[in-house]
């Protein structure tokens, strides 16, 4: 019997996306290199292009790992079953923004790069990537807003899939507020962001047929929260 | 004095596009090779390059004169004084819906290859350029509406940047009617995106704060006219 046993190909993937992730999170998305991941992962250079074509292709699947860990730190309050459509909804974003909080150092090291303006494609390629995690989980609590009578809507996943898409309308408002972090303009591009953010939410309320307010997508604070986190300067 | 004037580099710009349009409406985008073009325009390589660096670029520029080409065509529409915002509204997207009807066979020639899943790249970038020579008409229009007390909007600037953004979500439908083009089960698919389409139409009305139906977004039968269209066989 052999002494060492070739692992098996997601195994080498996992552990390149746990090298990516770690890089991506400490130095920053940038300032790593495919060469670094590699290192990192102990995996040869065959090894990764087997996975992986490029960096922005890390990007994605770390960007895919971590909304569906996400989903699986979401699914006590998806399964509460004293919890009605709208609340849910509102437990799930509020601990949405409370895990960007929390770590809001590392999401920027590794995704405001895709902010950036020649980035617009890495963008849309994560967000797409993303979209298709969280999805089912929106069209649950939909289905559910819908059989309760509460949300005012025909075709769940549809409506699921309006709602998600539509997120793509705040990244200049989200790209305007990078730029500005570290910069005296910080304070006044975070409140710009948190209006965005709050008239994102009445267009959610209004597209399930619910009087404005009552999805809270943001809450004042928030972007300050996030953008004014201390960041590594290798950024 | 010379007997050769040499062109200004827009006016080499447009003979290109120009080229590229002719060559994308009537063999279609994926036939069509950067030599075509450069040899329909009577440009050297050089000259193509210092404009362009792709075929692809070329679609993106192409869908912006287009869309600047229908503003300007839609501008007896905005600036008739008689028209409420609504009916202002639904009188360009009429007018949009006959366009696209009339030149169904060119603009899916050179379009419809945006919608394959390799080019989602291609789709988000047509997408922006077109979004962006559209933004001001929109917002003219959701400025008056609220002017009017009619639109029950905040920002017309931000309401504006949801919708048009929000028009990416049908995507995965539009994918899925040209998908069934030229197949028996084109009708099908057709039902689908004009519900798909409808549905899309009721998201604008709730956004704006009109009764479901307001806007028309599309009309039964307006996805069949485009989805059936005969095309040349060289796409």
């Amino acid at each position: 019997m052999a002494r060492w046993v070739k692992k098996r190909p997601d195994v080498r993937r996992n552990e390149l996306l746990d090298s990516a992730q770690a890089l991506f999170f400490s130095k920053g998305y940038e300032a790593t290199t495919v060469a670094d991941i590699m290192k990192g992962a102990g995996v040869s250079k065959g090894g990764f292009y087997h996975h992986f074509s490029a960096k922005e292709d890390l990007l994605e699947a770390l960007g895919e790992r971590l909304a569906a860990e996400t989903v699986v730190q979401l699914r006590p309050i998806l399964d509460n079953e004293g919890l009605n459509a709208v609340t849910r909804m509102n437990a799930v974003l509020a601990q949405a923004r409370r895990f960007k909080v929390e770590d809001a150092a590392a999401i920027r090291a590794a995704f405001d790069t895709v902010f950036k303006p020649e980035n617009i494609v890495l963008y849309h390629r994560l967000n797409r990537a993303v979209g298709e995690v969280m999805l089912p989980l929106f069209i649950e609590i939909l289905r559910q807003g819908k059989s309760e009578g509460e949300f005012r809507i025909d075709d769940p996943a549809t409506t699921a899939e309006i709602i998600l898409q539509m997120g793509t309308s705040t990244h200049d408002a989200v790209a305007r507020a990078i730029e500005a972090s570290g910069t005296p303009q910080v304070e006044q591009a975070a409140v710009a962001l948190d209006e965005r953010l709050r008239q994102q939410g009445i267009a959610i309320d209004r597209i399930l047929g619910l009087p404005d307010g009552t999805i809270v997508f943001s809450e004042p604070g928030f972007s300050k929260a996030v953008m004014t986190v201390p960041m590594s300067d290798k950024n």
